[in-house]
């Protein structure tokens, strides 16, 4: 299989990369790589978050032919299957970046081999799960029988199930009819505090926290309505909460769960569509939901279960990464990972819903917009490249190689002195930035083509960010195991590359002292583009700050700490989310 | 579940309507329904022709909570699960036309409750399998049993599997450039000889055998490419096969399995796309493959797992029912039987394949097109509706209500004296035939109604026809258990509709004397429309026959017997289904 080949290689040369492959090989490859802003600190498992699934009740049944297990066991197993386990393997374990695990597979190689490949790990990319003290001999022993027992299925989650969770708290009629309160709306932050499972409401203008919300489980990302009023954000459990901006105080108007663990959620832009439709794509079940964008009233569920791109092999998890909208038609771009497939789905007619699918590479995952927002980058991480949609004619531009599983977030854009517009992506798995060409019409030579490569301070970088009044780019690499580098950030002088770049010690700056492990995470311009916003990121039990630094000189322009902060991650300034500004 | 009650009432009406429930009402409302043309003598079973799945390899396993069973019983009760019961319950048990028998649901009944329903059935419609002595006690015993572990799932069919199976016999360079025959092509009719496995194609002016073709098990439907030179027939086993009639003695040219049980093969049918593309759908794996339409070489295959209608629950198992190929835009017509939706399915570009869905009702089956070949009718069977689907705008036009469990075949068109164009479906459940306006512009008080009911012989029909150049409709009712009907057809004048039909004795007109069961099977018309053909269907080890009737005269015009004619059962004019004539 082409797929599993791929993965195994990137996987291996990221741990040969990195300084220890044991904390970050597996996370980079699975959860880590699918977190957008919710990294974790050191001290926790290096899955990013437990998934949801493993708290889920589910049909199982055993296979007569595995080796005995208790009930206790057989929890325990479950358990830490769906903790350590499945984003590298899938659900179904019908294999996903990591290699199946059925128990046509794992029965013929038996519980001994099991055990010393769960305990020692593998060159491809599997953790030493024993020797780097993660499992005890114990949960290894019964890792090595579960995964011969058949798979539990996790229910499916249809149009029942979604209304069952579905609260209108403020409906539409009751809401305000203009902006009640003072605050510039355009330059608010909304931070994910992860452990929390809350997100805080910053005033970017101030620097206070305007509120913190309650909201699902680590919320992944936030976004914003076309006209900037609503903000949609999704936790890991599916959650989805609508906060209206314009309340005296904003708060959840609304809220559902579309599913057991997602990333994505998105809402129509095009014009004439605006605020008038939701999206939200899920994990689990592989599937996305179109709702109302007044309500969250559930309107079309869409399944993604289907064939690899390439092989056209039935895939039965494929499940949904990025979702953006079109600016260039009433469509939402789904990124679908597995099959390695874009759909370009029409919301103009739910009724005779129209997708246009546009194969690539597996496994499709996080990407953004150009400068002009009609051509959309998005990265196909485990097998190197970056897929290029154009998103006005509904096709496949370009694949692009570039390095070791890139991980744009949505990218960052700039004018380059030589090769005009590029869109840059930095990378799990090496130190480098790949800048692709963006300008098919007065950059014809250079459009669609990796013109340069960056050299970073090392791998592990999530999120990169500059803005078009800036001449910044700011790489981060919070998953660096060296900590003098997963507390600073990179940042170049987009005019002059070639000097190379400057460190900036943005968890030092913090001044939250040397009591635990901090990393830096996601550059985020405010509105006018002249400050950066940092997370600094510690445990649940310590102190994490945000860290605002002036564009035009890098030097801190503020520190924001409040006990309220618990783990701050992902933050998206309302304006840029809202207009794509990256 | 909203459809099983429908199904279940529906079945339950056709169990009191027709004399014999046990030998007709699972029939008709699983594989008979499903079976154009391919419908049992009264001593097989009724279940149209057990699964290919029946024996195909699959992975199983067993639930611990599951009664014991040994291995010779299980198997057993895995095959008669795939020749009885899957055509209703589904394969993976989670119900279709039938209720879902999944072990969560099965355990809790218990194997003396099932045992119960199993011997003695239901007025829902489930069959009494021990006292029609169907089964005996032990198989019985074994069923109930069987149903309470897990299902087994067989295997995924993809490109690789297609691939395997693909046959060019004949490539296209090595075929003629021109006819090399000297039969009128136009009028040949291609005839499925079911229990041998081939099709026979006959000389529709001479009424002599041209030749007979090795074919897939139980050929389903045959279909002519746009030109009209090609000739494609699926069987139940998913197997295609590809036959020029233009050589000198016509031939398998290219051959291909796309699954493991398929009913449904087209051809592209659009101007600048003639013979360019084919396409079949399957049941199993519940998908469609588009292939070229030269050599049959697997290009794209796309799963229809999904979202049910309306409840917008998931199915792991939704069949692909009829196919037509649109005359008005380059896309294909697919019918999806349990999630009740028609994707309209754009083949101009395969690299960004665009469809769209138009959802209508359970369980869509087979249908054809209006006069204008605007429109497309198909049969929602156990919703007892018939979709219209308006194939220029892609959009539903219309949901008609009809009588019980409609079975149109490709339905009849002809002008009514009052309502203008009708297209006309008969009825497995009742013996009605439902007349629908299909003219939007001059007719439109009619258009897309049910604006006529006619009453026929009786319940069980399967087929009927008209043509342009007649003024007659022939309607059979091959299911029903009275021989009287089953062997003859109510033929009626269209332009005096009230006068009620005149009965031909299509069966006692073969003169095949009274040895063993016969049914009297499709009206196909010939190209000139002059001639109406019928099979009698008689067993494998009995002599059939077809039996040509005048239209005009509606006389015997000739009866074909030969040695080589075994269970012959659907059959096609090439020019009429080149065209969409009926």
């Amino acid at each position: 299989m082409i797929r599993t080949t791929t993965v195994a290689g990137a996987v291996a040369l990221l741990a040969t990369l990195l300084a220890s492959p044991a904390v970050l090989a597996q996370g980079a490859a699975s959860d880590a790589a699918e977190t957008h802003g919710t990294m974790p600190p050191a001290q926790q498992s290096y899955q990013g978050a437990p998934s949801p699934l493993a708290n889920e009740p589910m049909y199982q049944s055993a296979n007569p032919k595995a080796p005995k297990m208790t009930q206790a066991e057989f929890e325990l197993g479950r358990k830490t299957y769906f903790e350590r386990c499945a984003g590298c393997h899938g659900v179904l374990r019908k294999g996903a970046t990591g290699k199946p695990l059925t128990p046509d597979i794992t029965l013929s190689k038996g519980t001994d081999y099991l055990k010393v490949f769960i305990s020692y790990g593998s060159p491809a990319g599997m953790p030493n799960w024993l020797t780097s003290g993660e499992l005890d001999e114990k949960t290894v022993d019964i890792m090595a029988r579960y995964i011969q027992q058949d798979p539990p299925q996790p229910p499916e989650f249809g149009l029942a199930q979604m209304k069952q969770t579905w609260k209108v708290l403020v409906p539409p009629e009751k809401r305000p009819t203009r902006k009640m309160n003072k605050f510039n709306i355009e330059n608010i932050f909304s931070t994910t505090l992860r452990d929390a499972g809350e997100i805080a409401l910053i005033d970017g203008d101030s620097k206070q926290i305007i509120s913190v919300i309650k909201t699902g489980y680590a919320v992944h990302i936030s976004r914003t309505s076309a006209s900037g009023r609503y903000l949609f954000v999704i936790g890991r459990d599916a959650k989805i909460n609508m906060i209206d901006l314009w309340m005296e105080h904003p708060e959840t108007v609304a809220e559902i769960r579309v599913g057991l663990e997602a990333r994505s959620v998105e809402t129509s832009k095009y014009k004439g569509y605006e605020d008038k439709l939701a999206i939200a794509g899920t994990y689990w079940p592989p599937q996305f939901t179109i709702m109302d964008g007044d309500t969250l009233e559930p309107k079309k569920i869409v399944a993604t279960r289907g064939m690899v791109v390439g092989t056209q092999e039935y895939h039965p998890e494929p499940r949904v990464a990025s979702i953006v909208a079109s600016h260039y038609k009433p469509e939402f771009i789904v990124n679908v990972k597995e099959t390695g497939k874009t759909l370009m789905v029409d919301y103009s007619n739910l009724d005779a819903l129209k997708m246009t699918e546009i194969g690539s590479a597996p496994f499709l995952h996080d990407g953004g917009w150009d400068a002009t927002k009609r051509y959309f980058f998005v990265a196909a991480n485990q097998s190197n490249k970056i897929t290029v949609i154009d998103a006005k004619e509904d096709k496949l531009a370009a694949i692009v190689e570039v390095g070791k599983i890139p991980h744009p977030g949505r990218g960052a854009n700039f004018v380059h002195p030589k090769f005009g517009p590029v869109w840059a992506t930095g990378h799990l798995g090496d130190e480098t930035i790949s800048l692709i060409g963006t300008d098919p019409v007065k950059h014809k030579q250079y459009a669609f083509k990796e013109v340069a490569k960056l050299t970073g301070q090392g791998g592990g970088n999530l999120f990169l960010k500059s803005h078009p009044k800036s001449q910044h780019l700011y790489v981060d690499t919070p998953l660096n195991p060296d900590p003098a580098l997963s507390q600073s950030v990179a940042v170049y002088d987009v005019k002059n590359l070639d000097k190379g770049f400057t460190v900036l010690p943005i968890a030092q700056w913090a001044g939250l002292g040397d009591d635990g492990a901090k990393r830096v995470v996601q550059p985020e311009f405010n509105k006018a583009g002249d400050e950066v916003w940092f997370s600094v990121w510690s445990a649940k039990n310590k102190q994490s700050a945000l860290v605002v630094v002036d564009d035009k000189t890098l030097k801190l322009k503020a520190v924001i700490k409040d006990p309220r902060l618990i783990t701050p991650t992902g933050h998206f300034n309302i304006f840029n989310t809202q207009h794509d500004i990256y």
